[in-house]
């Protein structure tokens, strides 16, 4: 009977493969425990990567701030905030922890930027002609021992720029839907799996796109996180999960899965708080972070 | 028995609303369950609305600071302050979440304000040049979809410049006996309920004038708030309920609804915290926000 | 039996009197139900009195801070802190409840001066000339309805530049024993009882002389405060103190036993903390404060 | 028989002394309640030491908060920061008891650093003219009443530059493997114990070689810590332990056993606070101070 079923099932799932669809794999709590391993004794903060993040125009500077508490709370080990000189204090003021560099600077940013393990570009980072200056120079930079996680202002700026991602790092983009229909081409209501699919696969990106559901493009396959709250509809959550991307592929070795890890953790630290707040602020989620982490990491 | 006591009942409120008399409603705790609704689950950021706030000058920072913070912690989902900038690194100490924007540069503004779907202005606004400035520009710009939330200096610079109120705008007035003197040309000992009606008729706004027991006058009805304590009376209260009010009417259809919960949460939220305070700070009430609205919002 | 041990001690207490010694009152408990009364119901910020604290030069911006934290979280109900303009923005990461003046702009300064009912001039101040101006100033405003606390390198300043007190305020010199030697011209191992009164009643001020057991000499009578906690020896308590004497003096009627209920309640807050603290911050004091004064209050 | 286990543990230790093995003394908490003295009653601040911190370029700012932050938690007297003028705020943002001097200002930071009774210098210091310059200001004003911690980039520049120690203070030297290479000379795969310890005599110093298990070198004898964990490898933790040092040598006597304590302190917290949390932030290390002091007071 079981055999029957599965069996049909398998038929099942091969149909609509064909058609693109049921390829689509939920985010299971599964993924926190192959992901975020318990830390080996004998390490130093090197262990657990070097991230750049690069951000915060005048305007915007709160998104590189709260992009930044998600890298230094998920552990990663060493983190510069590439940013506007007058976000320094407030960088500070939450985080003593990280290392600030002017971002109109970029003979200081430059070999901060190609030392680094993962680079997150684009929380708040506007699309003037500085903005659109380091993000090219960051694109130049990037190397296949790099991670980069695109996200916000950055994507426009590809967008508007016809700008080819670079070929060498791993590439990670992390659009909101009209975000995804500037750089793709696909229109909001045109989004499907399958186009998603074939535009990440032509970026050869791993794509996140972010929405009530968000879906993550991998590897030629689609993952889809369930969880989630409306709590967290309120500015920033986009740039925290970008810093949180950024901190979980600078200490955990399978870019997809960390990815994927980093999406489920989001939402299920806000669907946690939520039950006890109308409205969750992205900066709560970073606190949450490293007992979160403790609870869910692999126990073996 | 009853029918008489309710007849007789019915007889003395049309007499004495006949002299404008006892048609001031207790503002109860019900108002909460009416105004504050489940967020739905397939809902982003703008579902809760756009506020701008303005006002904090070199002087007054604080105020706008304390505005911000009522509105991002009772859940408004996009919230841009715009102030003098040297306020730019408080403000993020505070809220990450908000974007800033400086108060001198009407260019960068002006689209912001447009498009807001509140304004909230005033708090530590002062009234000066700019200041006025500001409030003029947002008066023209003020559209049939957007709420105004008109607060301390704004109702000064609106007395001695004898300005008009926008008509197209819905507008709300959050003056303290003082400065609704200066807007109505009542003097406080004047101040009665008809003739504080028969002013905001006139001005065809919604008025809260604040005092040890505020009253809200909307569309033809008077309010009486008999919440809050003497814990509250400490500078920056009144500029976390415009705030308050803005979060509120950004998230909420119902505008006099809307106004009048807020009136309410933010005695009721003092209250409580006066039961373990000798006195309350602004601050305390708006990160209490997010727990009490979870409590008090509708079950069904 | 009683009466005779009464009667013994009266004759006691006059002989030593007559000697100046004896005179010396241990300040106790029951000081905080006399002075913190109740608030009343029917109250607004103004009840709870205007407060200008003077202070905070470049190096030394901290102490003006903790003062103003002092003065705020006491509960004072308009507080604007006159200070080097590089510590706006960390006075209002504090402190949003504060107004902020430019100590340098006097012309921005001397009506909030002249409007205070409480000014606390000195924590952090410096010795410079800007200071010795706003120090100068401060004197010619000073006006019969008003309270001067002047601490820390005010008093250096009176004694340096060889200044005398306003005449029409009511003041509070709250040195430390370096302090005081420079003002009485008493040398610390002289500073008796006797002859710190004497120097107290020439000024005619209300001297609080902070030490191990703080001594507070008034209207001819002498204090002492037994509490307090080598816990407590950090820099930056003499400017909580000074803060809270100014935020008592502003809400209570009587001048001096406000001052004695902040002393006592200063080192009461340190002493409960200091149980589980090898060493008790002063914004831990001022934090403390809401809490400590509801339970303390007056209860009829 | 246990007098001849004794006896044989004695040669064993004879022998491998001759080789410089087995000199190494594991840190235990027994150190605790040899330095951390309860307070006496008759104390001041002065009884607490000054503490002058100097570090914290435009870019690495954080680093000097840090340290501050363990001088004052672990409760120093008086402590002034010494740091690029761009960290004013954020330091009292953290610190308001922290005193503020610009690192550009020799003439105003002179006298501090020589009436301060240890003085930490490196913690995110940089290698600029400038950093080379208070460097070489602080070995000139070293005298025999005094402790110096060296860290970060102060090694570094001392290496490069081929500084020697200044001979009146006592030295601690706070170099990870690789600051201790460029300062010893000694490559990290060479940093045996005896290596370390001969070049720790040549210099004179307290050397503090920080790594998975830290070890230290005073006076002829060398002592290993053995606890710290893997969630600590995170930045900033370096200059947290530097600020630790200095505010224990304030307070404590023997210097030697203050060094240790601290050491074993910083990792005992972290030991703590990672059973409850994946990564351990420095902050968070300085700011549970006071309690573990508290706890772990010398109680006769």
């Amino acid at each position: 009977m079981l055999a029957g079923h599965e069996q049909w099932y398998t038929e099942f799932e091969k149909i609509f493969e064909l058609e693109g669809i049921l390829k689509m794999k939920e985010i299971t709590n599964d993924i926190l425990a192959k992901v975020i391993r318990k830390r080996p004794a004998d390490s130093y903060k090197g262990t657990y990567g070097r991230i750049a993040l690069i951000g915060g125009s005048q305007n915007f500077g709160g998104a590189i701030i709260m992009a930044s508490l998600a890298a230094v709370y998920s552990g990663a080990g060493l983190v510069t905030t590439i940013t506007d000189p007058t976000n320094q204090t407030s960088l500070h003021d939450w985080l003593p922890e990280a290392m600030f560099v002017d971002y109109h600077d970029l003979k200081t940013a430059a070999p901060i930027i190609k030392s680094a393990d993962v680079v997150v570009i684009g929380p708040g980072l506007g699309t003037d002609n500085n903005a659109l200056s380091i993000l090219t120079k960051t694109f130049e930079l990037a190397h296949d021992k790099q991670t980069l996680v695109i996200d916000g202002s950055a994507l426009t700026l590809i967008a508007h720029n016809h700008l080819a991602l670079p070929e060498a790092s791993l590439n990670i983009l992390t659009p909101h839907q009209m975000e995804w229909q500037r750089v793709s081409g696909i229109k909001i209501a045109d989004q499907t799996p399958e186009k998603n699919q074939a535009a990440a696969n032509q970026l050869n990106a791993i794509v996140v796109v972010k929405s009530h559901r968000t879906e993550v493009y991998a590897a030629g396959k689609i993952y889809q996180n369930t969880g989630g709250t409306p709590a967290q509809a309120t500015g920033g959550m986009g740039d925290t999960l970008a810093g949180l991307i950024g901190g979980f592929t600078a200490q955990f070795d399978n870019k997809t899965n960390a990815t994927l890890a980093a999406v489920y953790t989001h939402s299920a630290i806000a669907d946690k708080l939520a039950k006890k707040q109308y409205v969750v602020l992205p900066h709560q989620i970073s606190e949450a972070l490293p007992k979160f982490m403790l609870k869910n990491q692999r126990t073996n």
